[in-house]
């Protein structure tokens, strides 16, 4: 993580801009602009602060996780919550940190189906500019349709059974979908790591509150190479990007999933 | 629906423009601009192919609901998320599906109630332009105070003293703007059928994940003609719109519902 | 509250403005405009009537709350759930009715812990021209790090040993920020008062439909001189602008908070 540089444009914000004509199709859909730290000061001395200490100094140089892995958290929040205003600095600074632009990529498509479709159109209205700006081209994103992962047959079979069981009599085309579209396609998307498809989704569970589905996808995490401290961690960060009563929310979840799992 | 240009605007985006100069009150408060197949693509191939293929050639042709329903249902889960970004495409969509431009007026107010003013005056910055666009006047608009549709008493007088017993000792402002307000005026207007206002309710209480008033609504729902596949699609449906994890959140509420129902 | 002035005002939006060129770090982030109720009329005459109505003429004007508290739970309500849109009205309105700002800048600083950073940054991004228009330089600003008030002790030893001994084990990280940025930091800073605090804390949840942080956050309101009256209308209130299910969700765990509290 360059610091310096986080210093600086940790407060960066990419504000929607406008269509001058509305009538031309392909002009700019966002702009990006850096809220400077005299202006978060001329509101709130404290925040700027807090914002230098606990967040910047504090949680992101934590051991336990690693800044791309926090990256990878702190744009699915950002990207599960639908909140624009600081997606420029952390694609920027999570392409810093490591994370591949076909693993952004991916992320915003999985978030497509995790957290809502007009989430994932506003993360490609900013990422488009920060690829442009990065010579990002196509040569560095996923194919439309690559060459899928394999299938861990028995268990997937299990999983499908389970789906068709509970989801199908109340909506067969929800179980339909969940199993055809997502298990036995997105899932198996190769540019991203089972275990790192796994932790976008578990945070953008906890960070928008869906904690029934989080025992499921905290242990399928786990499964995949998460590891018990890089949970915690990851529970402590997403606290300040998604606000601390969701991680509270999440903490008696992953007690019983942690409890129930071998040592 | 018609496809071919729902091919092309699926992918609309409404950038909120701003005011040239603050000071001016009457200026434009919402650009409109389109997020080009290209443009997804610059960014993830996959959720181009997504779009095009599970969304728009999947789930909005399945039979079991209507275009007309699904595009009620997807604006709902547009304003109950606060999303504009998507709303131009859909109010058009709408528009072109069958929704009555006092339908989409209704819906936008019913809305306030059930997600928050803010939610409908986000809404409203979108639609005046759209409307503004295909020349829909106030002739094609709801009356403010029009003639209400007949309350039935005996339904309501046991929903209202449900309301003064449970809210009533805790808030009595909150039972009495409910009673008064919301059950013997905003749903009672004539402008949107019963079932539709209620399927509207529905679909904004999954997609915020609000399930403790899921199962009034959804048999309020059925009681007014939504039928059990009609709700099983719709909560199909709303996983794209809103995410996987409200869908599955509903489920296992629809389906005490279904099952308690006569069948 | 001004009523002729709020007639005009109540329907201001903030649309976020763009940066002209990206590379400038230092131009405007936000512009002010603010919809007519020709415009809500353009779509809605019912909205129109509502907001003239129940909402102004109605809510805001029940005792029980004043107008000064209900600007503070409305002002969370728009943080907490991340709406630029109708922030300019209500901070300017918050500042009539005689919310100091200090005390916007600590509402804004608590809800980047309680709702997350970039929900602070978004409305530091409105707050900072409001301020700019009405004059309201450092002087007026609470200090980054001012004299504490006193820590009673005792009940927070109790508290932070729950702290350790719940979130300890699961999240380490989480219980340290919590008990030492939180708790022995935040919350006594001095230029909101420990009352005001909670009900910025308490609203947030209720908007947010975190109820299972609420009965520890409405007890500790009311030992701070919330009334059980102005709670009841807190939750009205918060059901205009977070939608009614939020309201609804809070008035079980309510009802238990005041039953269980010595009359």
């Amino acid at each position: 993580m360059k610091h310096s540089a986080a210093v600086i444009l940790s407060l960066a914000l990419a504000v929607p801009a406008f269509a001058q004509d509305s009538n031309h199709g392909a002009g700019p859909v966002s702009g990006v602009r850096s809220l400077t730290y005299d202006e978060v000061r001329s509101v709130s001395p404290a925040l700027e602060k807090y914002t230098q200490g606990p967040l910047l100094d504090g949680i992101w140089k934590r051991p336990g996780l690693s800044p791309r892995d926090r990256s990878i958290v702190t744009l699915a929040v950002l990207i599960a919550r639908n909140q624009p205003i600081e997606m420029p600095y952390h694609f920027n600074l999570a392409l810093d940190n490591g994370v591949k632009p076909r693993e952004i990529s991916e992320i915003i498509t999985h978030l497509a189906f995790y957290s809502g479709w007009a989430n994932a159109m506003s993360a490609v209205a900013v990422a488009k500019d920060i690829f442009a700006q990065r010579g990002i081209g196509a040569d560095q994103l996923p194919a439309a349709s690559p060459t899928l992962l394999p299938l861990d047959r028995a268990t997937d079979d299990e999983r499908a059974a389970r789906v068709r069981q509970n989801a199908g009599p109340v909506s067969e085309g929800l179980a339909e979908y969940t199993n055809g579209v997502l298990f036995q396609d997105l899932w198996l998307r190769p540019d991203l790591a089972p275990r790192d498809r796994s932790l976008v989704t578990v945070t953008s569970l906890i960070a928008n509150g869906q904690v029934e589905q989080m025992s499921y996808h905290l242990n399928r995490a786990m499964d995949s190479g998460l590891t018990r401290e890089q949970a915690s961690e990851v529970i402590a960060h997403v606290a300040f990007y998604a606000g601390w009563p969701t991680a509270f929310s999440a903490v008696p979840v992953a007690k019983a999933v942690f409890d129930a799992r071998p040592k």
